[in-house]
C-alpha cells in the first residue's frame, strides 16, 4: 500500500529534509523539526505522489487516501489535545500547498478551516474572545468561498465595506464582534444566492473542499505560467499541508515574531528578529503596529524603550535561543525562523534559509566555514555570483523613493545621479567646475569619449548592449543605460522629453545601469565596500576552480583593474577601440578613405608607432601573463565622420574633396553592418591593415621581451573566420610579418594565431580549421547573434513582447542558449579537439561573466572564460562553483 | 612491373577512352580513336601514376620508366616510318600534358621537338619546304626555351622584330629562308647567354626536358590556383603526350580543319565544319585566312565561291565522312574534331564532345533519342540546365562589340538596351511614347513600380540580389542590374557619372542581367525561342524527377507563368509584397505607426478585404494546386516613408502629426534589419496582424472552395522562427482564426500550418518544432546569410576579393554551401522527420532553381523545391538529373 499521507508533530515525524520531492519544501522542513524534537503544531502532509495520482487518474484521488487522511486526522488530535468539528474544543487547521520548488504566491491556501456556526461558538469561549472568533469565521468564509467556492472575493470586501459604511464605520478594527456577527449572516446570504446552496458546515467536507482546490490550483494559469519561465516540469506536483492552528492573538501571554539567526544585511553573528505581543504573524509584516527587539542587546542599541522578548518572556527566549542555534547548527546556514507564542507555548512555524545581501552572504560562508561548521566548497556553493556586483558598483538605496520615467538597457552596472548634460564638451567642462554630470547623447561616438570620461554616467537614447556607450562605459566602470526608446532626446532646445515629463540641461536624473532605470531628480545611492570575507572567499575559489579566468581590456586602466580584481591575462583586446583616439581617428579615416594601396600604407605608418606602444603598454602591465589579441574588426565606416564638420576637417588635412569624400563615405554604408565587410574580410581585402597590426604586435612583444628579460608570447585572434582558406590565408601573412620583425630583431619571436569562433559556420567547419589554428575563443555574442538571427542592438524592444508573453526566459545574450549555441559550442570543441588534442579554448563573450554560462564553460571543457574587469571575481566565484558541480555530478 | 607508358597509333592502342584517370581526356580519346582503327598520328602517353611517383618520390620517376619511353619510341617510330633524330627522315614529336578534367591553357605544351641543327636540313629536304623548316625550328627554340629553359619568350620576340627592322619588314611571313637562318642564330646565341650553355642539339635530352617540364607545369601557380577553385585534387596528377607530329602546311596536297558533326549552334543534323589548304591548325582560328566550308550544301547556302573539301579532296572527305559518323556512334554525342591532312593522308589529331549552345544541346538529345542512340536519362543528361536560361530570356549577342562602363550583381536575368530614365514617372511617360526604356535609380521603392513595369530594364547603384528592385524585377521578368557602386547618379543634374563618363538622361545604355554588366550604347540582342524539342525533354524530365517544382510568387501573372513553365504550386507567397501596391500602402503605414492596438485594428480592416482577394485570385489560378503563404516578413520600416512628401501626406491622412510620424518612424530604425524586429517576431509583437492575414487566406480558402467546389488546402507559412515556443504561440492564434472562418462560413476548412526553417536555431531545434510544425520550407537565403554572417546585401564588394584571392569558389547564396549550410539543412530534414515521419519538406530560397542546390535538396530527401517562375524548366531539368545521378549512385 503506498504511503500517501505523512504526519509530524508531538516530537515525531514520517519524514524529514530529505524528503522535499515527497513532501514539498514546507512540509519537509515541518517533518524535520517535529523530528528534533521541536515544537511544531502537529498535522500532516499529502505528498506530491498524490497530486500526480490526482491528475494521472481523471482528478480522482487514490482509493485509499481518505482513510489514511482519517488516521493522520486522529494522530493531530491526540497531539494537538483538540478534536475537529468539536463543539466544545475544536480543532482549527490550515490547509497550503507545498511544492518541490518555491512558487510564492501561485497557489492557493485555506486558514481557520474547521470553523462553523457552532465551533465559531467553542472558539469564542475556549479563546474567552469573542470578536476574535467571530473575526476569524468571517475572514474564514471569504477565504474559503474564494479559493475553494469560486467566489470573487470583492463582493465580500463590498458587503464589509457596506457594513462600516451603515454604521458610519472607518477601519475594519471598529467593528464589534456583533457588527461582525452580522458579517457572517451577510457572507453566508451571498454565498447561498451565488451557488445556491449554503455555506458547508461539515468540517470533513470543508477539508476535501480545500485540499481539491489545493491541488486545482497546481494547474491554474498563474502556476502554468510560473512553471513554463522557470523550467520545472508539471509531473512534480504539489504536496499539500494541513496543521493544526495557533494563534499568537490569545491575549498577553501569547505573541509571534519572525527572526534570522544571523543579520542578514551585515552578517554579524547575532540573533535577530522581531516580534509583538498578542498578535498574529502579518501584524509584524503589516507595519500598523511597531515590531519590539528580540533581545535586550539590540533594542539597548537602538535606544528603544519597548522591551524585548527576552525582557518580556524570559523563559520563552531562552527555548528560542537553543531552538534557532540547533536549527543552524542543524542546516549548517543561517535560518529565517517564523514562531508563535500561544499562552505561553513556543510554536515553531517555519525555517528556511535566510535571504541575506550579498556582504553577509560573503561574511557568514566565511565565518561558518571557520567555526568548522561548512568545507570551503560548501561556502563558495553559498554565495550567489552576481550578487557581487553590489560589492563593485555603487547601488540604489533600495530603501530611497524613486519616480522611475522610463528605461533602457542595463548596459553598465552601477548606479549614478547628476545633472544632465547634453554635449560631451558640457560634460566635461561642468565637470571640471565639481558638479556631477550625466551625459545624455543620442547616441555616442568616439569624438564624445572626454565626456564619457568626465560624466558620473551615461544615458542614450539608442543602441544595444554593443553600442559604442554600452562597450566604452564598461570599460571605464562607469553605470550606463542604453537605448531608452521612450527618450526624445533635442540637442537644439536642449531638452528631452518622457511623456509629459521635459527635462531640461542642468535638470538632476539617476541611472540604474544594473536595471535599466532612469529616474527624476536624485536617488540615494550605497557605494560598496569589500570586507576581508570576500579576499579569503575569492582565495578559495581560486584553489578550487578549474577555468582560467581571463580579462577584456583594451586600455591601461582597464588592465590594471582586472589584475587588482584576479585577471589571469587578457583573452580579449579588441584593438578598434584604440583606433578611435582622438590623435589617431584622423589617420584612420586617411587609411579608410584612401584611393589605393599606396594611400592606405602611407596612413598605416602614421599608425604603426602609436599601434605598438598600446601594445608595449599592455605586455608590460600584463608581465608573464597571456595577452589575446583581436585584429581589427568592426566595418570601416564606424570609424568615418558623421557631421559635414568633420568631413570638411578630413577633406582639408588629406586635400580630398568633400564631395569626394563624402561619396567614399556612401559606397562604405551597409544595410547589415553586422554581417558586413568586418572582420577578417577586412584581412582579407586589405592586408596591409592586418600586417601593420601584427607588426605593431610583434615588435611590442620584442621590445618588451628584451625590457623585462620575459618572454612576451602574444596570442594573435583573428575574427569572423567562416572557412579554414580564410584562417590560412591570413595566418601566412602574419607568420611572415613575424619572420621578418624577428629577423630584424634578431631573436626568435614565440606567439599563437588563433580565430574566433563566432559564426555558425566556423562551428561546424572547426575540425579543418583547428588543423591550422592554435587556439579557439568563442565569440558567444555574435555566435548568438547569427544562431538566433537576431540583432542585440535592436532586439531590446521585442525580446520585451517575448518575455511579456511567455515565450522567452532571460535574455539570450546574457545567459548562454545552451539549446542551440551550446549545441554548436560542444560540437565544435569537440570536432576542434578532434584535430588537435591541445587546441586551447576559451570563450570572450559577454557571457564570459555570466555564472550559468560559466557552468557551461565548464561542462563543454574549456580552458578559460574573459570577461570585462569588474565581472572578474565574480567569474572566479561562478567557475569554482561550476568545478565543484561538475566534481559532485562525475 | 608496372605499366608506366600506354603506346597508340597504328591501328592499336593499350588504353581507350575509359582509362582517362590514367590516360587524361585527350590521352584516352587518342587510344580510343586508335584502336577503332582511325588514323590517329602515332605516339605514346605516361601515365598519371608517372606524375604522382614523380611527385611522391622527390621530384624522380620511377626507374623502368626510361625503359618505357625508349620501347614506345621504337614503336612510334616504326609506325610513322620515321626516326627521331634522324638526320634523313627525322621524326618530330609534340609533348602536350593531358590531365583527367580539361584545365585549359594551365600547363605547358611543346611543338616540333626533335628539331636540331642537322634535322633541320633533312626537314627541308623531306618537305621540299626551306623556309617551313627554319620557320619550325625557330619556334621550337622560342617555345622549348620558354617552357623548359626557362627564358622569357619576350626576348625572343625582341631578337624577332630587331631582325625585321634590320632587314625593313613589316610581317613575319617577309623574311625569307635566310632571314630565318639567321634568326635561329641569334636565338640559340640568346639561349648561351641566358643558360650559359648551347641550346641542347641532343633529341632525347630535348624530350626528358620537355617531360620534365610538363610535370613540373602540374604545379605552377596558375595550375594550383586552378585546381583549388575547381576541385581538383592534387594527387590526381597529369599525363604527358607525345605523338608524331603531322603537318598540313607541306603543300596543296596538306590541309587542315576543324568540324563539328551537328551543328553546334542550332543542332541540325549536318555536318559542319572549316578547312584550310597547305595550313596550320591555328591558321584556321587564328583568323588571317578566310576559312573554307567543308560540305558542298555548305558552300553553296553561304553563296561562297571558295571551294569545299568535299569538292576538293573528295576522297578525303568521303574519309572524313565515315569517320565523323562512326566517332558519333561511338561516343553517342555531337563530336568536336580536328583533322590534318599531311600531303594526301588524313589524320586524325583529337575527338571531344562539342560545345554547343542551349536550343542545340536540346536538339541534339532529343533527335539523338529519337534515333536510339541515347535513352531518355541521358538526353536528359546532355543538357545543363541553367543553359536554359539563354532559351527563356533575351541575350547580348555574342558577337557584338560591347563597352563595358561598369557592373553591378546579376540581379535579374536577361539583357535589355534602352533610353536612360531617372524617375519611374519619366519612364512611365517616355515608355508610352513607344520609347525602349531603362530605369536607373540609386535604390527603388515600391513607389517605382509602375517605372519598373514601363521599363525595360532596371539599373540601381544599390541594393543586393535581395532589394527591391531585385525581388520586384525577377518575378516581373525584367532584366535587373542592382548594386553597381561605381555609378554615382545624380538625380538634380540628371546624369550619372562612371569614372570618366558621364551619361546624361536619354542616352541609350544596354545591361545584362545575367552578368551584371553595364554597357554604353546599344548592344545587339538575341530573342529567345522555345523549339518542339524543348517541350519532349521537359516532358521527359517530368516522367523521370522525384522532387516536385513549386514556384516563388505572389501575383497573378507570376502564378500563370510559373503554370505555363510548369509548376506543380506556389512554394513561398511573399505578402509583403502585396502591401507595396499603391492602394493599401497608405492603410499598410497607418497599421504601422498606430499608437495602439486599435489604431492597428482599425488600419488592418481595410487591409483584409483587399489581401483577401489576392488570395482569391491566386487560389483561382493555382486550381488543384498547394499554395504556401507566408506571413509578413520584414520589418516594418520596410513600408514607411522616406520622403517629407510623403510623411506629410501620410499626416494628414492619419490627422497626425508629422513631426510625431517621423519620431515613430526613427524609433523603428533598426542598424541591422536583417536580424531584427521581422519574421514570426512582428507576429509575436502584433498578433492582430497575422490574424488578419490568416483570415484573409481562410476566407479566400472558402469562397474559392465553394466557387470551384474544389478543396483549397492553404498551408501557412510562418517565417524566421527560431524556438518551438514562437510557433506555438502563432500556431494556436492560426488556429483560432480558422475556427471562427469555419464557424462562420459553416464548412469544414483543411489547411496546414508550417514554418521557414532559416535560422541556424530552427535547424537544431527542428526536432521539437516538427512535434508542432506540419511543414518544413527551408529558407536558404537567411540561412546562408546567419550560417556564413554574411549580408547578402553587403557582400557583393568583399566577396569578389574572395574570389580574386582564391578564398571562396562561386557564391553561396547562388549554390548551397553543402559543408556548413548543407550541414544544418540535412541534421533539421533528420531531426524534423524523427519526430514526423510525414513531415512537408521544401526549400524556397533561391538555391530552388540552382542545379547544383537541388541535387543536393534531392540527396537530403526534399519533397520540393521552389523557385522564380523563369527557372521552374532549369529546376524540372536539374531535378531529374539529380534522380539519375541518386539512382546511379544507389
Amino acid at each position: 500500500m503506498t504511503k500517501w499521507v505523512y504526519s509530524f508533530g508531538g516530537g515525531r515525524a514520517d519524514g524529514g529534509a530529505e524528503d522535499k520531492n515527497l513532501l514539498g519544501g514546507k512540509g519537509a522542513n515541518l517533518a524535520e523539526m517535529s523530528g528534533l524534537g521541536m515544537p511544531v503544531p502537529p498535522g500532516f502532509t499529502l505528498t506530491t505522489e498524490v497530486c500526480t495520482a490526482y491528475y494521472d487518474n481523471g482528478e480522482n484521488y487514490p482509493n485509499d487516501l481518505a482513510d489514511q487522511v482519517t488516521a493522520a486526522m486522529g494522530d493531530m488530535e491526540k497531539a494537538a489535545g483538540a478534536k475537529f468539528g468539536d463543539q466544545e474544543n475544536p480543532l482549527l487547521v490550515s490547509v497550503r500547498s507545498g511544492a518541490r520548488a518555491s512558487m510564492p504566491g501561485m497557489m492557493d491556501t485555506v486558514l481557520n478551516l474547521g470553523l462553523n456556526d457552532n465551533t465559531v461558538q467553542a472558539l469564542a469561549r475556549s479563546s474567552g474572545n469573542e470578536r476574535f472568533a467571530w473575526d476569524s469565521y468571517r475572514r474564514f468564509i471569504q477565504m474559503y468561498s474564494d479559493v475553494v467556492l469560486g467566489i470573487d472575493h470583492y463582493k465580500f470586501e463590498g458587503l464589509l465595506e457596506d457594513l462600516k459604511e451603515e454604521k458610519d464605520l472607518r477601519l475594519d478594527t471598529d467593528l464589534s464582534s456583533d457588527d461582525l456577527r452580522e458579517l457572517v449572516d451577510h457572507f453566508k446570504a451571498e454565498v447561498e444566492s451565488a451557488i445556491g446552496v449554503a455555506f458547508p458546515q461539515d468540517v470533513t467536507a470543508q477539508l476535501w473542499g480545500a485540499i481539491g482546490a489545493v491541488f486545482g490550483s497546481w494547474q491554474n494559469a498563474r502556476a502554468v505560467t510560473y512553471r513554463r519561465l522557470h523550467d520545472i516540469p508539471a509531473s512534480w506536483g504539489t504536496a499539500v499541508n494541513i496543521q493544526a492552528m495557533v494563534f499568537g492573538n490569545m491575549g498577553e501571554d501569547s505573541a509571534t515574531g519572525v527572526a534570522f539567526t544571523r543579520d542578514p544585511s551585515t552578517g554579524d553573528k547575532h540573533f535577530f528578529g522581531e516580534y509583538l505581543i498578542n498578535a498574529q504573524g502579518e501584524d509584524v509584516v503589516a507595519g500598523i503596529r511597531t515590531p519590539q527587539h528580540l533581545t535586550k542587546a539590540a533594542r539597548t542599541e537602538a535606544g528603544d524603550d519597548k522591551p524585548s522578548l527576552e525582557e518580556v518572556m524570559p523563559a520563552i527566549f531562552i527555548e528560542l535561543e537553543a531552538i534557532y542555534q540547533r536549527l543552524e547548527a542543524h542546516y549548517r546556514d543561517m535560518q529565517d525562523i517564523e514562531f508563535t507564542v500561544q499562552r505561553g507555548t513556543l510554536y515553531m512555524l517555519q525555517t528556511r534559509s535566510g535571504k541575506r545581501t550579498a556582504e553577509a552572504a560573503i561574511k557568514i560562508a566565511v565565518e561558518m566555514t571557520n567555526e568548522g561548521l561548512l568545507s570551503r566548497e560548501e561556502a563558495i556553493l553559498r554565495v550567489a555570483p552576481d550578487s557581487l556586483d553590489q560589492l563593485l558598483h555603487p547601488t540604489l538605496d533600495p530603501k530611497a523613493e524613486r519616480q522611475v520615467i522610463g528605461h533602457g538597457l542595463p548596459a553598465s552596472p552601477g548606479a549614478a545621479t547628476g545633472k544632465v548634460a547634453f554635449s560631451a564638451d558640457q560634460a566635461e567642462s561642468l565637470a571640471a567646475q565639481g558638479e556631477s554630470i550625466l551625459l545624455v547623447r543620442i547616441e555616442t561616438s568616439p569624438e564624445d569619449i572626454h565626456g564619457m570620461h568626465a560624466a558620473r554616467g551615461i544615458l542614450t537614447s539608442r543602441g544595444g548592449m554593443t553600442s559604442h556607450a554600452a562597450v566604452v562605459a564598461r570599460g571605464m566602470g562607469r553605470p550606463c543605460v542604453s537605448g531608452a526608446g521612450q527618450l526624445r532626446i533635442d540637442y537644439k532646445s536642449q531638452t528631452m522629453q518622457v511623456g509629459d515629463i521635459a527635462i531640461a540641461a542642468g535638470d538632476v536624473i539617476t541611472i540604474d545601469g544594473s536595471s535599466g532605470e532612469v529616474m527624476l531628480g536624485e536617488v540615494a545611492t550605497i557605494q560598496p565596500k569589500l570586507s576581508g570575507g570576500f579576499a579569503t572567499l575569492m582565495g578559495w575559489a581560486d584553489e578550487i576552480r578549474q577555468l582560467g579566468i581571463r580579462t577584456n581590456a583594451e586600455t591601461p586602466a582597464e588592465a590594471k583593474a582586472a589584475i587588482e580584481f584576479g585577471a589571469e591575462g587578457i583573452g580579449l583586446c579588441r584593438t578598434e577601440h584604440m583606433f578611435f583616439d582622438t590623435n589617431r581617428i584622423l589617420a584612420v579615416r586617411e587609411m579608410i578613405l584612401a584611393e589605393d594601396l599606396a594611400g592606405r600604407q602611407a596612413a598605416l605608418a602614421k599608425i604603426l608607432p602609436m599601434q605598438r606602444q598600446d601594445f608595449v603598454d599592455l605586455f608590460t602591465i600584463m608581465t608573464g601573463l597571456p595577452v589575446t589579441i583581436r585584429l581589427l574588426d568592426p566595418p570601416l565606416h564606424e570609424f568615418l565622420p558623421k557631421s559635414d564638420d568633420e568631413l570638411a576637417q578630413l577633406a582639408s588635412v588629406t586635400g580630398a574633396a568633400a564631395e569626394d569624400l563624402r561619396f567614399r563615405a556612401n559606397q562604405l554604408h551597409e544595410y547589415n553592418p553586422m554581417l558586413g565587410h568586418r572582420g577578417c574580410r577586412l584581412g582579407i581585402s586589405y592586408p596591409e591593415i592586418y600586417e601593420m597590426q601584427a607588426r605593431a604586435i610583434f615588435e611590442a612583444a620584442a621590445i618588451v621581451s628584451v625590457g623585462q628579460g620575459k618572454t612576451v608570447v602574444p596570442e594573435v585572434m583573428i575574427p569572423l573566420i567562416a572557412s579554414k582558406a580564410e584562417f590560412v590565408f591570413l595566418q601566412e601573412r602574419i607568420a611572415a610579418v613575424a619572420g621578418q620583425v624577428s629577423a630584424e630583431h634578431g631573436g626568435k619571436l614565440e606567439y599563437l594565431i588563433g580565430t574566433m569562433i563566432e559564426l555558425p559556420r566556423a562551428a561546424l567547419r572547426a575540425g579543418e580549421i583547428a588543423e591550422e589554428a592554435d587556439f579557439f575563443s568563442f565569440g558567444t555574442n555574435d555566435l548568438t547573434q547569427t544562431v538566433f538571427g537576431i540583432s542585440r542592438d535592436d532586439s531590446a524592444g521585442f525580446l520585451e513582447d517575448y518575455h511579456d508573453k511567455g515565450i522567452l526566459e532571460g535574455d539570450p545574450f546574457a545567459t548562454l542558449d545552451r539549446d542551440g549555441v551550446g549545441e554548436l559550442v560542444a560540437l565544435a570543441v569537440e570536432r576542434g579537439r578532434g584535430s588537435r588534442s591541445d587546441l586551447k579554448l576559451g570563450i570572450c563573450g559577454e557571457h564570459g561573466g555570466d555564472p550559468a554560462s560559466i557552468a557551461f564553460c565548464q561542462s563543454v571543457g574549456l580552458d578559460y572564460v574573459s570577461c570585462s574587469p569588474f565581472r572578474v571575481p565574480i567569474a572566479r566565484l561562478a567557475a569554482a562553483q561550476a568545478a565543484i558541480s561538475s566534481r559532485d555530478k562525475s
